[in-house]
């Protein structure tokens, strides 16, 4: 706490609430400003007084589609929506054991999962500021639990640092800013920078550098007791006559830079990794299957849209039933189209050439994660780590402990791998027995005794393999956004896309949302006005 | 995520995998190690095999007294507890609707929380390595919550920082660790630390800065797109036609230094308040009931000691009943006393003078909290702040918000005061009303449309003017540590201490656990001995 600036009378007190008081009317333009900021929802769309008998098709029953359907229902539309998979969410989507997850050439996996627990494949985090979803968890029952994003009892692991040995992220963080703070000290002090700021800066910043780095009275970064109440002890405090703690040695600067801790202190940082996140209770899907409550008797599982077609008339969409070979075509007078670049690329839609090419434009991510079921909860009871990452340069690229049921008896799912880029490529060529095997391997070097010793099972799913979107999601560039997002969201005649690739949060659920509202308001003033 | 190593072939995917299997071996011994530095509890203390008839009288029954009297008795001593107030618990204490609050000179507060709200006037939060205490938590059933304490998105105040307008924590922190970055930037090419770090470390530190920092390509700390994406936009990323986001403006270096920013950043990175931290569901005094559930029946309540003697027989207590007045003595062949030292320094105690010097060098800290009942989460639904605190340099400290029934509807209890130092004793100077009106102007900076709108009750604890304590908790310093703690510690004839006040963690429950601990172990050995 920082009591520097505390007054030292009654009077003092009462004069500085005075000056607190006269501060409200200027911070709640301030306020006002920063709600603003902090997100472009802005409560559920108003769309009331659709046309009689208007009627729209909503492809996909993911999250954008069944909001779209949810909410161009309350507008008084007629809905229809057409799904591929036999279950609603879409990317919004738990594995349990029992479940069977294909991939793309036919391989199967069984998921043996005891009760309760899961793996959530994709999406598998909250940001406080995503006030869509937030909204919508709230209004349709959607229970949170806090995901604990930062821990800093977890791990970091570079193959080429500390000799593979991975580190407690508070040891290796509490060295870097001791070292930058070191330097930075002996900067200032030897005048290096003094055209760079006032004296009265350089003086502040000195404090500062001395207090945030946890320097001793010289400056220096040292294994003393105070560095040791950051990173921690060598031998703890205790209680009694023996409960004098001892300190931990600190690692060198170079030692440090090799770990590349600034690379986590950074993640940290990103706004859409900002504590408070959360997560729902017993599953991510459980927001999907919320919105399935709403509008599931408007959707047609099982059912692959084969072409798009549309006129001055209307929209219709040819399908086929994948469990029973029945054919149709649904119509509509408008449709909203949320299937993924990755497969409407495969399907004959008639839209122009500006849309086409966005659609091509539009490469997709991939990833793999892997559910590994630990017999016990070993990270909490032997490393005293409870949520969170470890992280690894490894393909795995991290490990992620589980945020539900800590302390809880039994087994739990361990994210053992969450691989992108080259490392997920890697994964998702490999069989799903040997993603496992390569997932226990690498996230061994975490926790060696433990990890193969307890393992029961596992699941690993691959973005790429999975025949419904063979990818994971949108990654614009700049320039491809430049050349194309526009033509992407444009209404075309009766159709319009949304999806998280039709949005600026690409790969979040908020993106998803934000673009489906932002769709229907646009499909709905086209119909008002036609 | 950092994927630069990553291998590139199967082939070099399995050599990688191989080598991180080779260094399991190594890892392990590390890890060994690493358990034994994060506390000095290693289980239950094996006490078995207590004399036949060999007694315990136990002063207090706060957590050190209960776990003494639960230990005690397990190893086959009779034992008696006797405690001051109508309740066990001690400082581990929730207040709650209904529950009365009296004060050393008579003033009573009615606290009118409604049903399922609380305050923990006492310890709030429990570190991830207080392993005595997580070890007792679970195995006395007692369900934990995550604690949510670095909050991005929660606010800093400085009362002559920014026109006493509060900001968000994220990005001051942001700003910060930007300049810092952009100063070290300019001091490391112009070579002022070339004599400090080797080539290849500094060229490693030139991109540490520059990806940490979120500075552009020309190492400058500018609003870019990249630096919102951690500081917060000012008009967030959304989806369809109107998406783009636009970053927000930066503070200058001298604005980010006035924030004091760099407290916070490193009180985050204070060992016992790091992530994860947690709470007891429905309230701290959950511990203590779970443990009086274990002892209850050994405990007297309502029993003020008046004198405690020892000579080579055993140990006799002077008690009062402070209900009926009826006066006893108790008697036993030990004693562990857990009075705290501001009472004990008050009550007629024979032990020796070495024991008695250091009950009176050893001061306590005051610390004031105070409760506020608000109508709703306006902090959720209006800020975004699901738990964490906000930090301010007026007397209240910071205010802190519920980690409990996030999203829900209905009241929720405010943290509106966390007081140490000269804060806390102008609030506790004041009447109960006079604080709560205190807290409502000085948390009102942060909160100023919402904060007196929603008010509906509030309780105010000022802890050294509550009369079983008369303080919040022991305070040594380096000097009085040296000269008292082991005397303090060692066992008097047949009387020993323990609590908080007779650790190396003092004012947290794990220092009171491990001191209880130590002195039932020191006891038990002396009674086998003699």
């Amino acid at each position: 706490m920082d009591h520097t600036i505390l007054p030292q009378t009654r009077r003092e007190l009462l004069s500085m609430i005075g000056k607190a008081g006269g501060g409200v009317a200027m911070y709640q333009a301030m306020t006002a400003l920063g709600h603003a900021a902090e997100t472009q929802f802005s409560g559920p769309p108003a769309l009331a007084g659709a046309r009689k008998g208007a009627s729209v098709l909503v492809l996909g029953a993911g999250l954008a589609g069944m909001l779209a359907a949810h909410e161009l229902t309350k507008a008084g539309y007629k809905v229809q929506v057409l799904e591929f998979q036999d279950r609603p969410g879409g990317r919004n989507y738990s594995i349990r054991g029992g479940d069977k997850v294909v991939e793309t050439d036919g391989t199967v996996q069984d998921c043996n999962f005891a009760p309760g627990n899961y793996l959530n494949p994709g999406p598998w985090r909250i940001p406080h500021h995503h006030r869509t979803l937030l909204h919508y968890c709230k209004a349709l029952g959607v229970e949170l639990e806090p995901f604990i994003q930062l821990n800093h009892n977890a791990f970091v692991h570079r193959t080429k640092a500390f000799g593979g040995k991975p580190q407690r992220y508070r040891e290796v963080a509490t060295d870097f800013k001791g070292h930058v703070s070191e330097l930075m000290g002996k900067a200032l002090n030897a005048g290096s920078l003094d055209d760079k700021l006032t004296k009265e800066d350089k003086d502040k910043l000195l404090v500062a550098m001395r207090e945030w780095g946890a320097l001793d009275k010289n400056m220096a970064y040292t294994g003393d007791l105070k560095v040791a109440s950051q990173r921690g002890y060598d031998r703890a405090p205790g209680g009694g006559v023996g409960g004098a703690p001892t300190p931990s040695a600190v690692n060198s600067l170079s030692d440090t830079l090799s770990s590349n801790v600034w690379t986590q202190m950074g993640f940290f940082f990103n706004y859409v990794m900002q504590t408070t996140m959360f997560q729902p209770k017993g599953g991510m899907d459980m927001i999907g299957k919320a919105f399935f409550k709403q509008v599931g008797k408007l959707v047609r599982l099982n059912t692959r849209v084969t072409a798009i077609a549309q006129n001055d008339q209307g929209v219709s969409v040819s399908w086929e039933d994948t469990k029973t070979g029945q054919k149709g075509v649904a119509a509509a007078d408008y449709c909203v189209c949320t299937i993924p670049a990755t497969i409407l690329n495969q399907i004959d839609i008639q839209v122009g050439p500006a849309m086409k090419a966005a659609l091509k434009a539009l490469p997709y991510s991939n990833s793999v994660k892997i559910g590994l079921e630990m017999k016990r909860r070993f990270w909490e009871e032997d490393y005293s780590i409870y949520g969170g990452h470890s992280f690894t340069d490894q393909a795995i690229s991290l490990i992620s402990y589980p945020n539900n049921n800590f302390f809880k008896d039994g087994s739990a799912v361990l994210l053992g791998a969450f691989a992108g880029g080259a490392g997920g490529y890697q994964l998702a060529g490999m069989t799903p027995a040997q993603r496992i095997e390569a997932a226990l391997v690498q996230g061994s070097v975490f926790h060696p005794a433990e990890y193969r010793k307890e393992f029961a099972s596992g699941v690993a799913f691959a973005w790429s393999r999975a025949p419904w979107i063979m990818g994971c999601c949108a990654t614009w560039t700049e320039e491809s956004r430049a050349a194309h997002y526009q033509n992407l969201c444009a209404l075309d005649g009766r159709i319009v896309l949304a999806g998280e690739h039709a949005s600026y949060y690409g790969c979040w659920m908020e993106g998803a949302l934000l673009s489906s509202l932002d769709a229907i308001t646009r499909l709905h003033q086209r119909a008002q006005a036609a």
